[in-house]
């Protein structure tokens, strides 16, 4: 295995722009966790003002999405990366993407929020949201620190994370389902808590994947669709 | 704009590799197609052994999506591809994520399947999954197809049904939610049509998703997170 070797170039634009990349990566997550966070507050506060900002905003990550995959296009044109280099702009390629849909789901939670603000809180939810919000938010703040400091066992914990909140989100459903059998009328207001739930559930899926990508580019083995049994054994090796 | 031309290298090796991943992606293509057909007849049908074939096949999905990401690195790593065909890289390398999800989603509208195989018929919302359905599967074989052809009006088009898709799928959980409200002991029943509409309008997204890239890759704009007459446009440009 070659070890990592960033900005260790002889090439010092080479190591420029391997930096820059990093940078933004970095730059548009903590937009995105930004976006989280807000929209989560939104929902929770009923603040139209709030959730009214996390659209607007998401604009911006789209933009960042096309700028730094055009910069990972750029370097591959004309520096032609290599191992862990390369393993870098392909992870920093699929990570965009993901961020990026973190930041359309958080859109989705924006959007719910509006509605309930508009139709009257649901009688039910609040607590589930809070609770799993908190849980993937964490997950995305831990995973963008595993990309930053290349720990892939960091990422492997969010993975591991991940099948808890899938849990805590099937448990919250089954609750709700009943709930909305026991007051009709009450179900389309409870369904945007729904909808906001399976938001969180799919940022937390999002979240994890990007910790596949880091263990692919620090150990340069690709571990989507293992278990975390696999996944453990794969970083443990050295 | 550089011509396409691909396959037209002195190197019969790029070539070749070129044409194997083009192929590839060809194919898991079709597999995934087939996956959305299965997991669509297995709802309809109430066919819990379809939707369980659906179920054990995407494992197949998953490791096309892997192979074929290999595949890309690879030239990458050793070929160092530069105008339309390091496009086609980037392209091949976000319309296999695409792919791998519209897998996913098939994959739950299988498990659905199985619920409603267990728990009985939804007394409502069959016509909405046939049509919509039957809409996106379509945009799937456009999409594929524009790929396979380097078609980029086609790709337009595609991005134009998801619009209409979106619409129905609005209109379909407008009736659905309402039905609920009037006949809560079907709620839990109706959820699982729900989540499977939700699961197909998720398929027309990834379809356009698929699209966008194949515009990257023919015309050498980004036209994500754009407008249709905007798309328009840039495919019109000479």
């Amino acid at each position: 295995m070659d070890r990592m070797h960033f900005g260790q170039h002889s090439s010092s634009q080479f190591n420029e722009a391997l930096e820059s990349i990093r940078n933004h990566l970095m730059e548009m997550g903590g937009l995105v966790e930004k976006q989280v966070v807000d929209a989560l507050e939104a929902l929770l506060r009923a603040d139209s003002g709030l959730a009214e900002k996390v659209l607007q905003t998401e604009e911006k990550v789209d933009q960042q999405e096309i700028q730094i995959d055009e910069e990972c296009a750029r370097v591959l044109a004309l520096r032609h990366p290599a191992a862990s280099d390369l393993r870098l702009i392909i992870a920093v390629s699929k990570a965009v993407s993901d961020l990026e849909r973190i930041g359309d789901e958080s859109a989705k939670i924006a959007a719910m929020a509006l509605q309930l603000a508009e139709e009257g809180e649901s009688p039910r939810g609040y607590v589930e949201v809070r609770h799993i919000g908190n849980h993937v938010r964490n997950m995305l703040r831990d995973t963008l620190d595993a990309f930053a400091r290349f720990d892939a066992d960091k990422a492997v914990e969010v993975a591991a994370e991940d099948t808890e909140v899938d849990m805590e989100y099937r448990s919250a459903m089954r609750a709700l389902v009943t709930f909305m059998m026991e007051d009709p009328r009450a179900i389309s207001r409870v369904l945007n808590i729904i909808w906001s739930l399976r938001a969180l559930e799919r940022i937390g899926d999002h979240a994890r994947n990007i910790g596949e990508q880091v263990i692919f580019l620090v150990k340069g083995t690709d571990v989507r669709h293992i278990s975390i049994d696999q996944m453990e054994k794969e970083v443990k090796k050295p």
